[in-house]
């Protein structure tokens, strides 16, 4: 079996775009503009506590990318009164997990514990979003440990420095085009002084969320984000979080990316996409269905007719992200069977479509698209970090709390002449790249293209 | 006679290639850090002076592309002394003429006037140094201004549009992919801040170059520059010139830019390329004369392989520009003949490309193109606008006046075997873009490689 490595992206843009309404959902503003949400259930004695940075890789400054990943590993070193190593030892000790995460537009930092360790954790994460102590060893040590993590993620992984070729080629002026993890020959000079920056630029409450589900009460929460987190000042030189956004797109972007360790070759074309936007979500809906008409599941567009009915393609998918602060990408994949060149399936997939485009959506396809999504809906309300991350991303991405709500009913009304019509919207070719991914062995489909 | 656009081009690129050993130089600094060269030539009653400040376009801050451009255009504005237009009002009442230009790497203001007019030169660029005085009208028309200028250079001419595109592919993280005079839609939103930011931080004696050329002599100069230029304060918050290098290229890139008003497609491969380094010329000067081996003129290798032998094309060319502050580009160009699709003139190209590098270089040609850098040498020695722009491109790209003066041997200096491990170095498909410009009714060849 082949590795596919878009089934893991594609878990994580599911989960993004599922509706949710799980538990009962409580928002406020403390003085120093840190915003609050709570969803309150109280069906297990625990909670997840969050805190969301409205600052990701995109915010960087040119030249330092990887700085807010880096930061993200660095926030695990030590504090004027916590040793390094000790946040999560504390948060272990006291039975509970923790973690966080960096993407191109938040970062954030969480813990999932029993109800009454809620206190712990808060004066923990306020302590560490002003008060972190970084020295030389420190900093030097970390380092290597995020070389050796783009060593293992992205040098080691064809399909994932394809991925970067592809995005680089896809945005011509905003930082979505530089990887998350950061260019190594940029990463291997990040400096003691970019992060202690970019931690006092950006490590602010009035630029954090703080989403705390599970166990609790509003009260609760205020009274204890109050007392540690109410304490700490604004940044007032917070800067505006506007980036570089890209000019119109007049020419496709092709690229044939070989490397002797790919086992199986794919194609994946992606076209610029709008995102949700605050209180504008209907064609970010309209595309959300679209991917999975297209590619969701064993019954998608692409799967019946590349799979089952031409047997061109040993796998297929169509993916979209619009959980997003700025333009978004919408992509579709075709790994093709075994006798089939990367030119073919490339045809291929694009007859399909063209297929897709004149036949229509079946109706009966969209109505179990919806259900399902309305199933996960159900279940999601059992992940209470699944239901905090929805929140934390919508958030830290321009969206409101009204708009996460609205999300499942607007994705419930879309029709099938909102699909086709946002499907006209993006198939754009001009504003697309192709890529192939291929051993040099496998020279003569590559060839072909390139010559 | 369909329009070749890389003729002009090339004409450029050549100039700066060109070894000049004409006047008498001379240098020193100011103590305020301004670098003073003077480029003695007595043979006419006539001065070329010229103000170089290291900033260009590649030094922007993200989302602000065209503000190094459009700053050129508002030094052209009032000071405290003086009223909008005065400036070149005065130069032209003095007989003189003046202008200014604005590349990736440099922003540059000159004068050519009578020799006895100098004084009133350095207190007039010295004024506006320092002195601007910028209103909201002034801005406002003059952004108008530069909105024109891009619509007539770039939006109305297909060829420079593909050459946007071509960049913003071949540079993933340099800001050499972002267009000199800047994206339409920020250019747009320049604010009189972001122009006075910009203005604040660069433009000081520290950060410049003044050239003299002509009927002067070092002493005349010096204290000249001493009484006008020398009481500036140097800025000592100038910041250090890094900009975002390159990751390693890993797929070749290709594009198809189609415009209804293309009348003659042509296709044009650029790849990355090692630029001249202050005491490190040899591989750029090996570039600059494979571009003349396989480019230059009538006789050069792409011209009698594709128009006298073949007859594929009406014209091709080679181009590299050396002199640059960061990674530079060596580019091929065909234009087919009619009847030969661009796939065919491609193809045509790269094997005439690879059947030289088989051959070798031609010792009668080589010897040929020597004989002519060393004739041009000689012409230019009578033009001082042109050996000025030389020693201010060659300064503000991190060379120095010792490799402007070793330049002419290096060139003279290349053998064969270099020619061919440069050609090596650098055509890597990696490391390229390949675009096709045609038009959309001319649709075969391009939908051949898009499918």
């Amino acid at each position: 079996m082949p590795r596919l490595p878009f089934l893991a992206l594609l878990g994580v843009l599911m989960t993004a775009a599922l509706p949710l309404r799980a538990a009962e959902v409580h928002t406020f503003t403390l003085d120093n503009g840190m915003e609050v949400v709570v969803l309150e259930d109280h069906r297990a004695p625990a909670v997840v506590h969050m805190v969301w940075y409205r600052v990701g890789a995109a915010d960087e400054p040119p030249g330092r990318s990887g700085i807010a990943h880096y930061l993200e590993h660095l926030l695990f070193k030590g504090t004027e009164v916590r040793a390094p190593g000790e946040f999560s030892e504390l948060v272990a000790a006291n039975g509970g997990t923790d973690n966080a995460f960096t993407s191109q537009d938040y970062t954030a930092y969480f813990q999932r514990v029993a109800a009454d360790r809620l206190d712990l954790m808060m004066e923990l994460e306020a302590d560490r979003m002003v008060n972190l102590q970084l020295d030389d060893r420190d900093i030097a040590t970390e380092l290597v440990v995020v070389q050796e993590e783009r060593n293992q993620r992205t040098e080691s992984d064809p399909g994932a420095l394809f991925a970067e070729q592809r995005s680089a080629a896809l945005y011509q002026n905003h930082p979505y085009g530089i990887p998350v993890i950061g260019w190594m020959h940029e990463v291997e000079q990040l400096a003691l002084e970019d992060a202690v920056d970019f931690y006092r630029t950006y490590y602010a409450p009035n630029n954090a969320i703080l989403i705390v589900a599970g166990d609790v009460t509003p009260d609760e929460v205020r009274q204890l984000a109050e007392t540690h987190y109410g304490p700490i000042p604004a940044n007032p030189d917070l800067p505006e979080r506007i980036r570089p956004q890209e000019p119109p797109h007049l020419a496709e972007r092709r690229l044939v990316f070989e490397d002797p360790r790919v086992a199986q070759p794919y194609v994946v074309r992606t076209y610029l996409a709008p995102e949700r936007d605050a209180g504008d979500q209907e064609t970010a809906a309209a595309l959300t269905i679209l991917a999975q008409v297209l590619g969701g599941g064993q019954t998608s567009e692409l799967n019946r007719r590349l799979q089952f009915e031409t047997g061109q393609a040993i796998y297929t998918s169509a993916f979209y992200g619009g959980t997003s602060l700025d333009d978004t990408s919408f992509g579709l994949l075709i790994v093709p069977a075994e006798g089939v060149s990367l030119d073919e399936a490339e045809t291929a997939l694009d007859d399909a479509v063209a297929a897709f485009l004149e036949e229509g959506v079946d109706a009966e396809q969209l109505d179990r698209i919806k259900m399902r999504l309305r199933a996960a809906l159900i279940y999601g309300e059992d992940d209470l970090q699944s239901l905090a991350r929805t929140y934390g991303m919508a958030l830290t991405s321009g969206l409101t709390v009204q708009d996460v709500e609205a999300w499942p009913d607007i994705l419930q009304a879309v029709t099938e002449e909102d699909i086709l019509a946002a499907a006209a919207e993006v198939f754009d070719r001009r504003a697309s790249v192709t890529g192939w991914l291929t051993a040099p062995a496998d020279a003569t489909p590559a060839e072909e293209a390139i010559q």
